[in-house]
């Protein structure tokens, strides 16, 4: 809650954040893509093949002469490429210090290092291990630190799923007018989405926490399913907000993915074997026999013949088939190019202006 | 053959481009360089001492706003460093994703990898290892791709060694009116290089295989000496594309080095231990006994007597000797100079625009 | 003493620069920092929470379009981070080359490294080993080198120490003004320090080597306690310069850490075990019992009951305990911040401008 109590703000988690300022950035990243895409076509023509006639606007230049470091102790492409991207968009430059270049708490304290990049750059965007390790940095950094992933939460990609999900807010619903998948071009605001079932069926990770978090808040029913293994629910302290934020009601837990995918207009899933998970790769294929989403899952446990599949990336097999995540309902590749959009809009709101929050007296003079 | 294919323009091999279009990308590069140097001087003087009085105009800005993503598997510090200034200079920046960054086609599919990045950027500059794997990256990216460094193919190399030969267009010819190695300082425009007599001396790899399929086209001959032994010379998939070409007609293939460089304008050659070749190393300093390119060396196989070194770097003593690579007749570092200048022709023309070719309707509106 | 007898400018120590030019670099550094701070605040409001009415003036662009080699063969956030930093608010890019992307000597001669290089850019700044190695780079460079850290040498750590001295010159004197260690955050400029008794506590190395040729020139005393074995002393080819300054004469050296911080206003210390000895660890903290900085050292030792603390970071607890490193004595923080602003002013005069003497026809036409 260090956006809430410390003079400097943070985001560790949605759950940080109520539902009109999770929209706020939502659609603040649909207004920065809107008006960033443009500069990125080949110059001198549209992407249909004529002149450009648009008057180019340029987006928040709200980093112009700063630096945001990224401190990532693990690999990262979708989030690392995102960030470097969205910068330079707003006119400032990250600066990339991976496990090689810094090995936080290893060779100086969390609490210095914070200190110190704190001192010499405007935001510090992290994934770290433990969500411990990225709490002390925010104890201790002099600017907004961006919680990038860790162990328990991952708020950047639940808002560019957000995104993803809104942009397509004609596909779902009662009388859905258009049933492609493709991102509407000309879309000039973003619709309210209508009442939601989202499945989540995998192993319950920071990206599902995220989720947890913050689909009920905005009036959407979440399934999940998962083994009954402690292991693979979600911990103690995310359960704990959770239920704090009275998304618990809104949430079924099911050992059962077929149970799990009922009635879903949406069915998400993950890699069941995360970046240092790989020795208990025989175990985890196993407790996850049944789970892979697939068309024949989603028939036979009775989602939404409409469903669209949703996954923040890099896919495995084992989770999904080749038919579900190339197909006409994947948003997948969406999701990963929307990652950039959010991201800039946090960076822009957070770093640029320290103003994520929209609260009076937080951000603006 | 993406360029030509495709609609997203892509370059593996200058094989893929006419004359014409190769021609017209190293004039570009003359003039990026022109207008881009004056920049780099000091600020407030010339190189010589003097007040600048010229009026600075600034290089092409296609990139501004955008980003490329760098996938290099291998180190390559020229390669690198040269594609982060030119991107500078042109507005934009480079993203470098090593291997420590990313493992292309480990953690996730090469053609996941090729989406992910390519919604993110505007480009991809990639030095991977087998070709197939950056045929695999074009035909999946949303964005241009332009090949670093493969197997096969070194395309941006042979632009960088075609641009040092025409900037010293009068040391060749007939007679020749300067006799110096310098590069020309007042160089208003680019003169015609005369058909020149080119000999490749060593182990037959990626550089001078666009060599083969390049500088016959261009009016010049080419003489190889290299080992009998099948892996020393190019293989298959290179000799189809120069026999297609009508390349052959002017390449002379033998095992003797003396033989190779009788009335050559030029000498080149390049490493004979390769990345990932060092347990060989015994083996090819065997098999290329009398390959070293020396004073000697041209003098007995009768290479003109004006003749030019040179060399892709990074350079073994085997392969050359220190009277040769740092004496008047090495080219060396001006090559590597206008790997810069090159790469930077090619960034504008292919990230920027997407007219690389210069076809009617293939670049322009 | 490349910076005198080459047409190239370089700086290897501060021993290279007379009292005057040092001066220089701090108040420029200082001139610097203030100019370019009100741009890294919150966009829209000032640091107190009301809205700036200051009109921003712009840094120094002398590196507008031009790039800054980072030749790093081991880590160092604190620099990196600080010219990345620099070069941004500069107009320009710093490129990191560490040592998985470049191995300087190993796979290329460092003459040939550094004329590559230094074609493709307009500045190196180098992190090496051996100083040796440094010294090979200016050799070849074209481009100004600067020294990052070597073996003997850290001449940008002493820099920001003095302008950390500098800006907070009233707590020292006979009548302290003011004794916070807060950096005073109006000061209009800087004042000049009174004769100061500095004392150094530690392992001689590279920090102290450029402190021994700089502060006794600049009017200050030095108390060097380390233990007598001669690696813990300052090497030869230090003492040498030292020696050739007249340093020597204001510079008491001893085996006892109480006479070493006699008097003093200043007691400064660094890690015992730097990179690379680790296996020494137990003999180092055998050999440096008692040489720990703390409240009881300085008390029975006789140090100004108001000195104050200076370390170069990364702390490690052996040679400084919390008490003093957290405490309101210890300057740290502001030291490491002021490494990117002496950075971006010796950037600025050296790589930019060729500048970094002030000596007629040095750097000016």
């Amino acid at each position: 809650m260090a956006a809430v109590t410390s003079k400097v703000p943070h985001l560790m988690t949605l759950a940080d954040l109520t539902p009109q300022q999770i929209q706020r950035i939502v659609v603040h990243s649909y207004h920065l893509k809107r008006i960033s895409t443009p500069w990125l076509a080949p110059q001198g023509r549209l992407e249909n093949g004529k002149l450009s006639t648009a008057k180019l606007r340029m987006p928040s230049q709200s980093l112009f002469n700063k630096s945001i470091a990224l401190l990532f102790s693990k690999r990262s492409t979708r989030t690392r490429v995102s960030a470097e991207t969205a910068a330079t968009l707003l006119g400032g430059q990250a600066i990339f210090l991976g496990k090689d270049d810094i090995q936080i708490g290893v060779n100086e304290s969390v609490r210095d290092s914070a200190r110190v990049i704190g001192g010499m750059t405007q935001g510090i965007f992290a994934r770290v291990g433990a969500h411990d390790e990225i709490e002390e940095l925010a104890r201790y950094s002099p600017v907004p630190v961006l919680n990038a992933l860790s162990s328990l939460w991952h708020p950047t990609q639940v808002l560019a799923d957000l995104l993803t999900l809104q942009e397509r807010a004609q596909l779902f619903g009662s009388n859905p007018k258009q049933r492609e998948d493709r991102e509407p071009k000309k879309l000039q605001h973003l619709e309210e989405l209508p009442p939601l079932t989202i499945a989540y069926v995998g192993d319950c990770a920071n990206v599902l926490n995220d989720m947890l978090v913050t689909y009920p808040r905005l009036g959407h029913k979440m399934r999940v399913g998962a083994p009954e293994n402690a292991k693979y629910r979600p911990p103690t302290a995310v359960w704990d907000r959770v239920v704090e934020l009275g998304c618990d009601k809104r949430i079924l837990m099911t050992a059962d993915p077929q149970e799990a995918v009922h009635g879903a207009d949406v069915v998400v899933t993950d890699t069941w074997i995360s970046m240092g998970q790989e020795a208990e790769k025989a175990e985890r294929l196993k407790d996850f026999q049944g789970y892979q989403v697939t068309e024949k899952l989603c028939k036979e446990g009775g989602a939404n013949p409409n469903w669209k599949f949703m996954h923040c990336l890099p896919r495995k097999q084992e989770e999904v088939d080749d038919e579900v995540f190339y197909g006409p309902r994947s948003l997948v590749f969406s999701e990963s190019d929307n990652r950039k959009w959010t991201i800039m809009a946090v960076f822009d709101l957070l770093f640029g202006k320290w103003d994520l929050t929209g609260l009076p007296g937080k951000g603006k003079a």
